[in-house]
């Protein structure tokens, strides 16, 4: 397996990576690396990564001569040439790759294969790939770089800098800021999941009476359109495959900052703050607010219309189906505090043992009635 | 944040609005809006949705001159000239945005750029997009709106109506009904998962000894080809980036009148019945059969080969292992009854204290029998 | 509903289909099948698929002449010309849907509306569809299948007899095995979802407290961009609409014969294992390792960084928070050894009673107690 980065091989000295990255060099800062790599796999070129003592053993096995360390490490006594030293190792890896990463290779231009509407308007500095699609009325802003087989339908308006890759559908009227990423295949705009039936239907009844029914009947769903979009801030990133349905009035809206990681679902008319993190496969239903700085890890699920606030953190598959209040973390389905949840899964474990108490005292207090 | 839709603007008399939705207006009625807006977003032009009493302070801060308002209110006192009032506000949110909803910029006529086999048939009045294809065979009927990038490939026949969007994926043989809307990126027909190893693999052998396993056998997988087809009825809906997986030899099908949600997975041989909503992340495992106008909430599992009653209604995330009655309401992993669902979660909570009073009855029966 | 493959027509005798399928032919093993049905669906010309004796009665219903059986089955007094009977009816099933699957309708050679960068090598007998795009310095092994609307990105190498279907999506330099089968509108490939904050952020700070947060602190999440690739080996197949992130420095891989079903999603410098099963929607966190032949069911989720052993298998939506041994068969979410998860439920089932009991041996013992 390749143990390094196959980013084409582009020299930067250790000198300049280490001021790009706010740290020190040591050893032969003129040193040029091209790639990054783990310490055992990293070759003559590379950069090695051992941010962590735990790496050493790595580092002997590997060929660099230049390596990010840890604080402290003797690199002359590892045997390199050349070493960084940073003060937030995982901050660094931020501007290290960014520095290394050559990017998608989309030619700069219009593909002469692309189909985009008289009536759309271009920045300066586009890169748009074949078999792309743009509507009448689209104004997509400056350097944008827009993959193949992409489509923005009429209408949308996307800011600077944006980065959209194949196949991603932007919808009509979809406004989106500066500095947009969006990976392949995603769906911004979809029109919302909203139904009803001409009577009142079964979940609404179960919705009032907690459960009873008491009649059902047949009857056929009828369409509420989506008549809202989608707003999107600044900064924002979608994952691969994800889905954002546009609201039925007012917009579905993702705030400045937030990432979405593949295969995340937002329904209609949702509100998500800014600088969230919603992992793989969340799904937040329609119309539940989330507060800023909220971290939903992969699998969570949002009820509809209910309020996540501020800083709120939920772990792997948490189903938070109530309003969680700012700065909670959460686990669990249904989602409990962390403590809580904990607690309750440490009692089922020992529910074994209770039932065999309780059947012992059970006898002995039958017994001590006995005595009497 | 904008609160009004955005469609482009089409006049509708108020008259004409309280018609179409069979309801009845009162004031101004000649008075023309162009959009649907939330009370506090309205501007002179919107119809303002005010289908509450709640709305009332949203309507002092807009700048509505008509709004749909809840039965009983004092249109004119609310400083309006003109009000709708309809008997089932949510059944007419359907004909309202209906009537606002401008669909699609879809150009009537086959697209130049795209790729249609000399042998499929296109009925009249389609408007195809650019860059879609449409194999050999295929029969789409009259009036289908097919966006840019879709693919339909051979043999695959579709009803009149058909509402096909950006990059969804129809595989071959496919047969669907009347009135269908496909969402971007989905994929209907592609091939099932199943396969099976040349001995009796390590899922066979658990699920007959319920976790006991014998030995363990190094088998690789060998694929089952899908040979069926998928069978969509009327008046179906499959949202954005959701898959629908072929049968094996009889087709998987999705009964008229369903709708399924974004990233909605249905397997090979599943059989969903009439009238359903299935939300979105739902996954039908492999030859279930789900019955007629069940509900399934965002993110419920069902296992493969069970059976899931008609009007079966599933809260958020509640995964289904075994079959499940008609009518019932269910709740939780694994699913349970709603009510027992809540005792279940309202027992676990208590938990704390029943260890903490079977420590004090046994500390007590012990005095007790010290005492004897 | 239709209840046989609508594959087209090809003869096949039952003698050749029975040598084919390792088992025997019996009666008159000259006559020709073309496609395999279920028992009360097929006609004259199909298959019926009779493997167990369930299956008489449809056999009645339907117009077979010919069946593959249940051992022992007399096909005479089933009313039929010819039978094949098999050792392993499961594994006949792989045989017989290969031989009948008349594959996806795609013209040899490359469409004249493909773009194909001068630089990448296609190899020889490939059939490429309209719409697709292949990036400089892509390698394409012989006889590949592409389907329209694919995207293959710089660099990516791809083995011989690959079947890649419409709108896939493979990312730059992503590495691929021989007989790969990808299908429509997956992608492999997009840039892990990996970010950081300047200061420790408040996800970092509660995994070491285990909950606590001293102070929250207002963050913007910094991208850490993803240098390596994905490696996946040969016999693998991904589903529709399932997403593998590139790895950040070394590559995310897929091992050999491993499939991956409709939706799921691994996130970057996740190690999979070979043979292995990951069923629809599951989830796999960043740089979580799973070993071989690992059976992960509907919906399962694993957390990031931990280690799934070899042979485990976990029933539909198990969440794996953390390590599990080689052989675990695992449920529930937490995920629980399988025993231990029926006996949690168990228990939990009957916590009503216990509650009872321990109310009353309370009041039994308060009686005890005051009668001294």
């Amino acid at each position: 397996m390749t143990q390094h980065s196959d980013s084409p091989a582009r020299g930067h000295s250790i000198a300049a990576l280490a001021a790009a990255l706010g740290g020190r060099a040591e050893g032969d800062t003129g040193l040029t690396i091209h790639r990054a790599a783990e310490p055992a796999a990293a070759g003559p070129d590379d950069l090695a990564l051992a941010m962590d003592p735990k790496y050493a053993a790595g580092l002997a096995l590997g060929h660099a001569r230049a390596a990010m360390l840890w604080e402290g490490a003797d690199w002359q006594a590892l045997g390199l040439a050349a070493a960084i030293f940073v003060p937030r190792p995982r901050l660094a890896m931020s501007g290290l790759t960014r520095t290394l990463d050559p990017g998608p290779a989309l030619a700069p231009g219009i593909h002469p294969a692309a189909v985009i509407d008289p009536s759309a308007s271009i920045g300066i500095g586009a890169a748009i790939g074949p078999f792309v699609v743009i509507g009448p009325g689209a104004v997509i802003g400056p350097r944008a770089r827009i993959a193949s087989h992409v489509s923005i339908a009429e209408g949308a308006r996307i800011g600077a800098d944006a980065l959209i890759l194949q196949g991603a559908r932007i919808g009509a009227r979809v406004v989106i800021g500066d500095r947009f990423i969006c990976h392949p295949n995603a769906v911004i705009g979809a029109d919302g999941f909203s139904f009803v039936t001409p009577e009142k239907s079964g979940v609404e009844e179960i919705r009032q009476t907690l459960g009873e029914r008491e009649q059902i009947r047949a009857q056929a769903w009828i369409r509420i359109h989506s008549l809202g979009t989608v707003e999107i801030g600044d900064d924002v990133e979608i994952g691969a495959n994800a889905a954002i349905d546009r609201g039925t009035i007012r917009a579905t809206s993702i705030g400045a900052g937030t990432k979405l990681d593949n295969l995340v679902h937002v329904g209609h008319n949702v509100q998500v703050g800014r600088d969230c993190l919603l992992c793989g496969q969340v799904g937040i239903a329609g119309s539940a607010r989330i507060g800023d700085r909220v971290v939903l890890a992969g699998q969570c699920g949002v009820s509809d219309n209910i309020f996540v606030g501020d800083d709120v953190i939920a772990g792997g598959a948490t189903k938070i189906f109530t309003n969680a209040p700012a700065g909670r973390v959460l686990l669990g389905s249904p989602a409990l505090k962390m403590e809580n949840h904990v607690e309750a899964w440490k009692n089922i474990r020992r529910l074994g043992r209770l039932f065999a108490q309780v059947a012992e005292l059970k006898e002995a207090v039958t017994r001590l009635g006995q005595k009497d």
